[in-house]
């Protein structure tokens, strides 16, 4: 336990034992570090923690005083309820420029979608690169094709047993990245015109697939804590010919749930009866907050329809881009796509990586970043309860490192992003993870990055920069003050409400 | 100069000088080998070289004898004629299958499609990857992303330049080898059901784009020194509608050719006047035999109609898979689809490979591998010439490492690969460059393997395969004498008279 996680909870125990009560002030952080001889930043990310439980509340230029407990929790997100008509899908360059900004080293990247790369054992697995490189002068050109490394394949087979998920290693075809996988796979089951349901709001890589390929999007009603909306489902899956369904069962991104396993198992049950196949991205699975590995929508599958995507990019490090798929009954097609697409997947980072699962500690690694994720949630969300304005509503993420953000409607995250990155600050503006125009109200913050006063302070300014989007002021000024800046209020008011 | 080289030179010059006349026998491997203080080898490859250069010849059970100079030269392939007509594509599993063999650990690799890898720099690149990763705890995402990494786009561009080719930095998309640069540009040009016109015979990776992307191929007659032949090309563009043309003008795989610059101002001006793009794969452009760097067939255009893709994979190492695309007028388009295909390309692999570029004697590694090749096609030429039977003919490459061999034309080359791979010996069979059933009579050989008793052995047993199944043997007996092991004759006879 961390010194911080420690005072923690002493406080909240003298809180619980009465020694503070509701209403009462804790002592300030100054005073609490001199009280405990410890530094301010771990006071301030044990007052965070004590926030993020609702034991505790910042009021401005007061201090921290309890808070009562057992008041009504604070507002959950809804389902969703896009409008259920599908249509043509082009947010691409949306994304691609929204990244290449996000990817500045200079800004805060509360819009990243990568996890903070310090946490990651680069270095290790270059080294063993490196060996490899070093042990051998020739090199075949079989490990390169498709389905992949043997050695790879079966590291990740070996994985997937240890979860519980009986794999066949035939079944592994590795990719470049889930991307590649993801690409590959709705290629192998549908068809150019043809119509794919998927999350709303949905990760922007399903959207990717589906624009690349000419084929249209439906998205259903989701849920943010049980996913997607099984019932809506069912009247899309009667009332037109769907291809495919692309889901993220696991810490969907953005919203960050993760399905039960009745609700997986009935999304394939449903699936099945009407012959549609799964595609399941996969990517966060590794990274769940609590003790217990989520299962996979493949475990449920009988009949090899579901085509099960995913990667070391979110878990080990994006730069390697080793993803994979397990494409059940589609298995031939998307190997023979994978060998006309890129032909093979570099050879050293697929030996590497797998030399690195064969004996580096990867479970060990997956511990710390999986504490430190969920800590870091914690301290996210109590920070956004601190600094945005009133109307604001966050997802509950059950693993990953994405917190999605719902806004005042009147905010518009497109003219919030633009504003936060000339603070250079970054965001991910909703815009990005629906063909439909809904969630342009919406952000998704990064929150794998540790608590720093940088972080702190890029927050505090958003959290002024929300409000005077949401005023009006959104479109003038740069780093004025909030109400001044506005030439003219925004009149798109684009709350999901209007999309019903 | 290496000393079998010296030799030959050596025997040449008496040869000219009149000590040996034509007739005459020269003397014997072992007795050269004594009279110069010589291996066995160095005189094998001596001799070869001789061979190779028309000067001597062998004759089975005798020796080695001086050849009357200026006779008729040896028969050279004829222009391909092709049916002109289009066709669906669906060569890749019978490519994947054959690569998959191919790389056979404990096969001779002739078939290979890849240079051996004994002459590639890996080691080098690899102690970069270390280097760097040592060097940096956190890992941008810029890199990573469309269009690739800076500083490898401008040691791209710096390479061409270098070529008299200028090259905008911004056009540059880097991609997961040159198979994903085509993939790309084909998608960026043409639509499903359109009809691609492409040389013939011509390299698979380009029938496997158009394959992958459900187009259709049209096969345009071609020179196997000349190219590609505009005159049926322009018959073709005038009669049906045509979507792109993809052409590999330097070094063709697997002809060998370099078109003219004249040939290459005149293609890219017929296909201006059609407005029909052009894709030019250039993974060869490095390893010219000759003194002179080709051009490359973008350096003729001038309205952005020609789409240049090229790669590492060949001359630096397919171990990395880095290739990019030059797209002209369609580089926005390209760089799209790159992020929607596979996000962004490893980023060690492009960061080590820019290290290696501006470091570390690429020319140095170019001049001694272009040499290797050169010397090493003369003499897979000469041991062809003296292992298979009558009625063979050979390309005469510029360039490359890979020699195209017409066989006798009852031979069918997949009869003959699963023969050969019987006996560990791996060819590339003529049907997996083309739709159309042409140049099933054909074997594609890699020559950039040094010469060795073991490669020798292969062709000779080649040889004796070939001549098996030109008589109707080749569907039985592993390793039998000619003509003991057929049970029927072949009836099926595949030359390229047929398709006219």
């Amino acid at each position: 336990m961390t010194r911080y996680e420690k005072l923690a909870d002493e406080i909240d125990g003298m809180i619980r034992r009465g020694v503070y009560r509701p209403g009462d002030r804790v002592p300030s952080v100054r005073q609490a570090a001199r009280q405990h001889d410890l530094s301010i930043t771990t006071v301030v990310r044990a007052y965070l923690v004590l926030e993020s439980r609702g034991a505790i509340e910042s009021r401005p230029q007061s201090g921290y005083f309890v808070r009562a407990r057992g008041a009504a929790g604070e507002p959950m997100l809804d389902a969703s309820t896009p409008i259920a008509v599908s249509s043509t899908v082009d947010v691409s360059r949306l994304v691609l420029s929204t990244l290449r900004s996000i990817a500045r080293d200079d800004a805060v990247p509360l819009g990243s979608p990568y996890p903070d790369s310090a946490l990651f054992p680069s270095q290790r697995i270059a080294r063993h690169m490196h060996a490899i490189a070093r042990g051998r002068t020739r090199w075949g050109v079989v490990d390169d094709l498709p389905p992949g490394n043997p050695e790879l394949i079966r590291q990740i087979a070996r994985r997937y047993g240890e979860r519980g998920v009986a794999v066949d290693p035939n079944e592994i075809v590795v990719t470049i990245g889930a991307t590649e996988a993801i690409n590959l796979c709705l290629q192998a089951v549908a068809r150019p015109g043809d119509t794919i349901a998927v999350e709303s709001p949905t990760f922007y890589a399903m959207l990717h697939a589906i624009e690349r390929l000419g084929m249209r999007a439906i998205e259903v009603a989701t849920h943010p804590v049980d996913g997607i909306d099984l019932d809506a489902l069912a009247r899309i899956l009667e009332r037109e010919p769907i291809a495919a369904c692309m889901v993220m069962p696991n810490f969907q991104n953005p919203l960050g749930f993760c399905m039960s396993d009745a609700r997986k198992a009935a999304l394939v049950a449903l699936l099945e009866r009407h012959d549609v196949p799964a595609i399941e991205n996969d990517v966060y699975h590794e990274l769940h907050h609590g003790e217990v590995r989520p299962s996979a929508l493949k475990s449920f599958d009988r009949r090899g329809l579901v085509l099960h995507c995913a990667s070391f990019s979110k878990s080990l490090s994006p730069a390697f881009r080793i993803g994979w798929a397990m494409p059940g009954r589609y298995r031939d097609q998307v190997e023979k796509l994978k060998f006309l697409n890129t032909l093979g997947t570099p050879a050293l980072d697929q030996l590497a990586i797998a030399e690195y699962l064969g004996h580096d500690g990867y479970d060990h690694h997956l511990r710390r970043i999986r504490k430190t994720f969920a800590q870091q949630a914690s301290l996210m969300a109590a920070m956004v309860r601190r600094f945005f304005p009133e109307g604001t509503r966050l997802s509950q993420p059950a693993g990953g490192y994405v917190l999605w953000v719902e806004l005042p409607p009147a905010c518009d995250a497109i003219a919030l992003y633009r504003l936060a990155l000339a603070e250079r600050i970054t965001i991910g503006p909703g815009h990005m993870f629906s063909t439909t125009g809904n969630y342009q109200h919406c952000i998704r913050l990064n929150y794998s990055y540790p608590w720093s006063p940088q972080i702190e302070d890029a927050l505090r300014r958003l959290g002024r920069l929300v409000a005077r989007v949401a005023h009006g002021g959104g479109h003038d000024g740069h780093g004025k003050d909030e109400g001044k800046g506005g030439t003219k209020p925004r009149k798109r008011v684009t709350n999901r409400q209007e999309t019903r």
